[in-house]
């Protein structure tokens, strides 16, 4: 019968690639087997009811054989109709090229871009961990599931992978189980071009247990799962060897990686595999397996269900809790835990964030997060909370080491898993190193919040390695992300509010050195992105100054500086440059007329800020268009122009006053 | 002696980082005997000469520890006064914070973003390995040196390391000696918070041999380093445990790691190490053994210089080739080389982009690269040259696997080693994998030429996984990053050009689709950045088109469309808005004049585009500014707006016509 539904998948699989005349044919006939043993006889899951909380996690990293997936999820009864199978990769069908979350129920996070699934894949393990220290109760295991992920070599190759493999085996997540489809080739050909490491004994030295099998055998895969599931300790890599294209005439060829097979090679490969010629063919004895595995299936979650249920009759307020964790809803009026920072004080971004981050938490127990080695700096430790390591999931701070892409990834895994809000924090200027998660992040509409300090040229001495210049800037052109960037200690507390409202992702951009609490900064002004913050005492303003984030009390001392030569600025603070877009085009002239001049003041690359200017009745922007330098920060502020005093300067020059 | 010079670095480090009042003092106390003995003992330089071309290289991969380099770059006798060590740290000193390249004689190469030395120093031992298959000849070694990388737990960490060290593995870089700085301690604490891998094994996996000491030691470092020479066949990691800070009262403990000791410590150290109380102390015992040391480099040194003559008179061909690679000169009259594509044929940029590498490679033997496992779709191979394998230096196709970001910081390391000219490429998306490269290149001005294919939605059923939106704006953020995208064939035969004379890293950015060879397109007028390529007829113009790449024909067509509605348009070409910028304001306003009304295409972001907006009469873009969808391209263009029809439409509204 596994044999039977490999093949099934076969066909299915070559027939949509060929009729979208797009798509990547060899894995799924390369990996057909493995799909039909897990998907059969080792998935927990109830495709009739997709979101089960504690079914099985199953990630496809290698996302290009989303046709693998799609047959499955249609063979095993989930919502995915013949008829979008035959959509396979067309405008809005729920069988788009790569897995996307959010469309097709069953795909638990979108995939494509290699190695990503699995550190999502660990983040589900670790979040299954930590919600099973939180909920289960001795005979009432509500949450205990095993993630599955299938990753090819390019998913091997990238470097996310290793971090995430690395801190996977740290963490000893033994419910976490990797099949690799072991197929030896890549797009420019064999993987002996550039790929002959060990991975049995790399996994190995991460702490992983490795099991290596024929990935075409059915009763190999079956036994390989089993003892995989039998270890508690490790997470288990399966090296499952394959033939990519299995079974047609291109069966070991990187010409069936990404392009349909083709009309006589379907047909060779139907012949092959006993098939008849007929398109998206399946025999009516796998329609009836699977019609009784889903009453098994169903058997099961209704078992859980009524697990679940005297759970909850002895446990009422855990109950409670889940669901509104897993609802992500916020207690009552969070904003009134915020720790309030009063006007004359002084505190860096950061360390606000810090207060407010521990003030949260304390009402949010499904916050956690951690850094990428960098907490006693990015001030993200929740102080009196445990760490979580592999003795302990019942903790909230976790270390990622030094691994922001891991981290990323990781973060999403954990999001998507359900139950948990997180974080993850390092230096902005990194936020390089992991920009594939934070643009999936957005893609998935995850609220993960990133957390990026030491967010300019203030840096200083550690140079130009460390001081980000364009960072802000790129971090904005992601859509779908919220970039903030709060100018003062409570402008970072309702960026946290926001944040943890928001259903998209946010990063918070902080300083490293000390800021003056601001007067003038609000809520209400802070929730239109960008708002007065003061106006000139009496008159009409000459100018208006806007500014973000450390550049804000920037142009309040060179308003005041410019006042006593007579002329009157308005403050503008813009906070979310993005959110003030979105704001009427009304409010937007109320703060930012198209008669007074403007100078935008930010230190970081100007690209961005020029619409601005092309609303308004022009001006200019005093930003950062290169690299920094290695040097005290109050040095580099005279060097690149950032001091009331040359800001002055480049006023009267533009202006003409 | 060794000990005395180790505890001389550990002084003057302390000291500098003191007096800076800023810098990481724990990696230099902690490796201070394998400094003394890697710079007394192995290293093969000529602190007179740092130029030397056949000079070991040395990466300090933790590039915080930069203290560690200056010290002993001061004690072997680079230019670098004790003056400059005093002003570590400060304004255009050459002791910057992290090292940087071009700054320092004898720092390779630009270190800090943990991880992408040791990929610098695989791309520089692969050099090596390259030009010693080209220019070495019996009995004439002039090219046979090793490359010295020392990381630390985060260097190793860092998925970059992963993905080039199995690389180096893979090409069995005999010549590549990696030294562990073991330490146990990263900023958040013990390592043992996330890291617990067993790193030996691990590298082992990789290919290596795999050594480990006592990093105090010196007679177990001396072996080591012998011991790693002898290994011909596998790069070596000699994997040293280390105490970090060690000698001061902060031994062992993280908050060494990024922080001055403080005087007291300093002081204690000093006790503790027998070293008089003296800043910036140096013993006469030690000054006088370097000196010694010195004419024994230049002796070494001038062996070499005596066989390299020797190697001249022999082979006076290869010597002028020698010296046209190494200053990085083009043959003359290059652009006579390049391909002449015809108005009326298509062809996908990528495709020309092939076609124009190959012919340009047939003149330039110094030019070699590869992709990240796409050069079937990247169209980056060099048909009719050898592969560089584990077997075959003597060749021009790299394969880097599915690893862009190692590729980035192999390309950095080749192309500082000297004698090539590099290029790598991927999709355009997936530049996020490898941004802290692209954006070292920039720094360090290393003339990387970048490919980035599949530039837009246009890619299609892939969906939004691969399809870049944000990515060209993005690379256009990097300072000192050229980022063209060329509108047709002949567009980007100039943009080779261009990227070939250019001093600074390249990023091309070229189609999948198939666009049509345009009139009008001009190699003076591209150098412009943004010129125009065809102009009404007669009359003045109604309405200016500015458009890049793939929408450079789409704005034609839509032209077309307009005249027909008797609007008459310009149509103005911007294959490089930053070279556009460059221009005098005379030039720029004969391209977009302040009077007509301007209409921006590009499939991608908008943000960027606001500054030509700003200065022109105003107008719109047409742009792309949310994530893609799976779905044929044609589809997509007709969703998004990218038509004529569509823009047009929008046209109408927008000028009220």
């Amino acid at each position: 019968m596994m044999k039977k539904i490999a093949n099934t998948v076969r066909g299915l699989a070559a027939d949509m690639v060929e009729k979208a005349k797009s798509g990547h044919p060899g894995m799924p006939l390369g990996a057909a087997e493995i799909g039909a043993v897990l998907f059969s006889e080792h998935l927990k899951h109830d495709p009739a009811q997709p979101a089960w909380p504690d079914r099985d996690r199953f990630v496809l990293s290698a996302g290009h054989g989303s046709a693998f997936t799609y047959s499955l999820l249609h063979l095993t009864g989930y919502n995915l109709g013949l008829d979008e199978l035959k959509r396979f990769r067309q405008l809005d069908s729920k069988t788009p090229g790569h897995p996307e979350f959010g469309v097709t129920d069953g795909v638990e996070t979108t995939t494509g871009p290699l190695g990503q699934g699995i550190g999502n894949a660990v983040g589900m393990a670790l979040a299954e961990r930590i919600l099973a220290a939180r909920f289960n109760k001795p005979g009432l295991e509500i949450v205990n599931h095993y993630t599955y992920v299938i990753a090819g070599d390019g998913c091997l190759m990238e470097g996310v992978s290793s971090e995430a493999s690395s801190l996977a085996g740290y963490l000893g997540l033994g419910k976490l189980i990797m099949i690799y489809d072991d197929n030896d080739i890549s797009i420019e050909g064999s993987t002996d071009l550039a790929f002959k490491e060990d991975v049995a004994q790399r996994y190995q030295a991460y702490g992983w247990q490795v099991l290596e099998i024929d990935g075409h055998d059915p009763g190999q895969i079956q036994k390989a799962l089993t003892n995989a599931k039998a270890e508690t300790k490790r997470p288990t890599l399966i090296i499952a060897k394959t033939a990519i294209a299995k079974g047609s005439p291109l069966e070991g060829n990187s010409e069936s990686h990404g392009a349909p097979l083709g009309k006589d090679n379907v047909a060779k490969l139907k012949r092959n595999l006993g098939l008849p010629e007929q398109e998206f063919y399946i025999p009516a004895e796998i329609t009836g397996f699977f019609s009784e595995k889903r009453l098994l299936w169903q058997q099961a979650h209704g078992e859980w269900i009524a697990m679940f249920q005297s759970w909850s009759e002895q446990f009422p307020d855990l109950r409670r809790e889940w669901d509104r964790v897993m609802k992500q809803e916020l207690p009552p009026n969070l904003e009134t835990f915020l720790p309030q920072f009063q006007p004359g004080a002084t505190t860096a971004t950061r360390e606000a964030s810090g207060a407010i981050l521990n003030n949260l938490a304390a009402r949010l127990p499904e916050l956690l997060g951690g850094s990428a080695d960098l907490a006693p700096s990015t001030k993200t430790y929740l102080k009196g909370c445990a760490d979580i390591t592999v003795c302990n999931f019942d903790g909230r701070n976790l270390h990622f080491g030094i691994r922001e892409h891991a981290m990323g990834s990781i973060l999403n895994g954990i999001s998507l898993h359900g139950g948990f809000r997180v974080y993850g924090s390092t230096f902005l200027v990194f936020s390089d190193y992991m920009r594939p998660p934070i643009r999936l992040s957005a893609l998935m509409r995850q609220p993960v919040i990133y957390i990026f300090t030491h967010d300019s040229f203030w840096v200083g001495e550690d140079g130009p390695t460390h001081q980000p210049v364009e960072h802000i800037e790129t971090l904005r052109l992601i859509p779908d992300l919220w970039v903030i960037r709060p100018g003062d200690a409570n402008e970072t507390a309702w960026a946290w509010l926001f944040a943890l409202n928001a259903n998209k992702p946010c990063a918070l951009i902080l300083t490293r050195q000390k800021l003056p609490v601001l007067n003038g900064t609000t809520s209400t002004g802070f929730q239109r992105g960008g708002y007065i913050i003061r106006n000139p005492e009496s008159g009409t303003p000459d100018v208006v100054f806007v500014a973000s984030g450390s550049e804000l009390p920037l142009a309040l001392d060179t308003a005041d500086l410019l006042l006593k030569e007579g002329k009157k600025a308005r403050i503008v603070s813009m906070p979310c440059r993005e959110l003030f877009w979105q704001q009427d085009a009304g409010y937007r002239e109320q703060i930012i007329d198209k008669q007074t001049p403007v100078v935008i003041i930010e230190a970081g690359t100007s690209a961005g800020w020029y619409r601005i200017l092309a609303e308004s009745a022009g001006g200019f922007i005093v930003s950062l268009d290169q690299f920094g330098k290695s040097a005290p920060a109050e040095e580099l502020a005279g060097v690149f122009g950032f001091t009331p005093e040359a800001i002055i300067q480049k006023v009267k020059s533009r202006f003409g006053w």
